[in-house]
């Protein structure tokens, strides 16, 4: 198989998604389809494989099970969070020189993109011929020059299926439901559950995001409002809400391996939200907290067609940048929206994708500051596609007989 | 439509499910269809709806807007959480009377068998001919004398799912989860975790359930002992837990309603064990806590067809029932089991459905009470039915060429 051609190497790094084995399926396929790449190894769990030489050869892998692979969410070679020191780039060339790798291969997001950025300027520097790719996955949908991240429109889907579920469940017993969504900086996900609003009274009623302040009397302001008219209140609430000063509502833990403080895998926020709510409102209100916590990235069955689809189109199309040009990120472009929806991919260099992350544009927060926008749905329902149908009794009123 | 011939009644009671809906419809359609029935009427907010003669007039509702509301989660006419008092019985036979009602449907758990049981009993007593029937729904599947409760399957699958993703989750970015499930008495629902162990080393590797008195110290020592074999540990544990004393392990509110301690719609009890596995394991450790909640209960889209199947069944069954009997709940009998798989449904008293609950027979619990026998599986797998597909790499390992 590999001959006089240099082998490629696949790793996958942060958060697993959904469909993060599209790409890793559409990507080794056709590697090993091209006929210019030998062997394709999987490193396991991204660099750390790389650092340890844990490769795995991935022409040895049967179709079926490459097919089955594809269709399983999460990091099929396991994943990683580090961003590798220099010292220890330095070993991945060691180790890419003794297996003859000249192609790399990375799904990840942003600091993935950053860690090959830096990796591809070391090979520049010393003269080793590498080709360094960059494939986009994070459910957060918050990397730049992309119009969307492949795993955003799985996770989205989640988020609406579950707001959709807890909007009947709110109507058939009301009260007051506090929900919690993934996204530390950016508001794509929590945004999304504006799908779950299809009749006028559906929630979510309000949506905080953390590219607001959040600010607690004017939560529970804007909830004793939307309850005093609809007698029941749903309410989005991203993980990533923080005070002016840029501190979360309430701490955790951490900081994690890349930093930050941890925010996933605590119903801590919601629990103060729904107690703050109960101590200011009224300690005998039905009021309930959930968070979302990490069955919106991986959770087997909930996955959006076109998501899953683009993923395999971005590992595809990577695999194809790499026999034509250097390095760089696949990135979406947007073609049309609605029925005409569509997208073409472009490669755009490693640096422009790596360390700062996207927020939700402006545009797309409503003026209160407390929820979304209806031109968000344009950009987001294609990304998600078909949800379950709901359907609701036309509620034919029997006059009443008796008095009071 | 009405002529001489007398009313029905439907109502709704206790937490939604997925497929309370299609008892909903198996009941409409049964009695429209039969010609033994006058007007079939829905209660909204189940006795509430009663009392206020919130009636709506079934019949006039289209085909297919019945057909939409089937497969559509959660109370179609709304809930309630009400035990009514004998004053409030004698309100609900003036009600009866003013309408001409004379069957009476409630679908719910055993506090709506109860109540029903109630209204029989004062019928009875009254000379009020009433023909009163409880079809069974309830994700805890804690119902006596039936084998299995409608709504428990599909709910079961959620939990299934959501454990399938999170094993996929954890072995890629290992640590120790837990993952909070409902049930507050009963641990069938937890139970069905063991639904996601499909190969040697997948989780959840511990399960703890209500059945069992919860020990802190013994918690801890599982853990540290399945992390120390697997490099990483998912546990399973039931919101119900609670201590020898019967006290829940945290408490978080109420009582509620029906004069319960609240357990669901907060992530303290996950917070607790997880800030406990640190404190007690190493705060360097990661670990997580998730509390599926009330997605668990009407998530669009992750539905059992079976459990679809048998609660329209349970709904058509209780509307021939009630063409030849006075009162009774609708109960299942298994036929068979694995390709077997079959039910019969059979009537029983209302009085042996009411009040009490079902534990998980000890049978079904492992000896270390940590667990759940490998037998639970043939129970509760024909009522989830197929699970999403899960595909692992083979892993054919590259051979080393460095020094470490």
């Amino acid at each position: 198989m590999a001959g006089a051609k240099a082998n490629a190497v696949v790793g996958m790094s942060g958060g697993p998604t959904a469909v993060i084995n599209q790409s890793f399926y559409g990507l080794v396929t056709s590697c090993l389809r091209s006929g210019k790449v030998g062997n394709v190894y999987g490193a396991l769990h991204g660099v750390k494989g790389i650092f340890n030489e844990d490769f795995v050869d991935l022409g040895k892998e049967t179709a079926e099970t490459l097919q089955r692979v594809a269709d399983t969410p999460s990091s099929a070679l396991f994943s990683v969070r580090k961003r590798p020191t220099e010292e220890e780039c330095a070993r991945v060339f060691e180790v890419f020189r003794a297996h003859d790798i000249r192609f790399f291969f990375y799904i990840g997001g942003n600091d993935t993109a950053e860690t090959l950025h830096i990796v591809n300027s070391i090979s520049e520097r010393e003269g080793y011929d590498l080709r360094a790719f960059h494939i986009p996955k994070t459910i957060d949908n918050d990397l730049l020059v992309t119009d969307h991240c492949p795993g955003y429109g799985s996770a989205a889907k989640f988020v609406a299926c579950g707001f959709m579920g807890d909007n009947l469940d709110n109507r058939s017993l009301p009260g007051i439901k506090v929900n919690v969504t993934m996204g530390r900086h950016a508001g794509f996900l929590t945004a999304a559950s504006i799908l779950a609003r299809q009749q006028d009274d559906d929630g979510p009623h309000l949506i905080y995001l953390p590219e607001v302040d959040f600010d607690m009397d004017r939560f529970i302001a804007d909830v004793e409002r939307v309850f005093s008219q609809h007698k029941r209140c749903i309410v989005a609430v991203s993980e990533g809400i923080h005070t002016p000063d840029g501190q979360p509502v309430v701490y955790i833990g951490g900081p994690d391996d890349h930093d930050n403080p941890q925010l996933s895998g605590s119903g801590a926020l919601g629990d103060l939200l729904a107690r703050t709510i109960k101590e200011r409102l009224g300690e005998d209100l039905r009021v309930r907290a959930d968070t979302f916590g990490y069955l919106q990235r991986c959770f087997p069955g909930v996955v959006s067609d076109v998501d899953a689809r683009e993923a395999r189109i971005a590992g595809e199309t990577a695999a194809e940048y790499a026999t034509r040009y250097d390095s760089g990120s696949v990135a979406f472009r947007r073609t049309g929206n609605g029925p005409d929806y569509g997208i073409e991919c472009f490669l755009t260099p490693l640096h422009t994708v790596a360390k700062h992350t996207k927020s939700l544009p402006r545009d797309y927060i409503a003026d209160g500051e407390n929820d979304v926008k209806e031109s968000y749905r344009e950009y987001v329902e294609p990304l998600v596609g078909e949800l379950p149908d709901i359907g609701r009794l036309a509620i034919h009123r029997v006059p009443k007989r008796l008095e009071g």
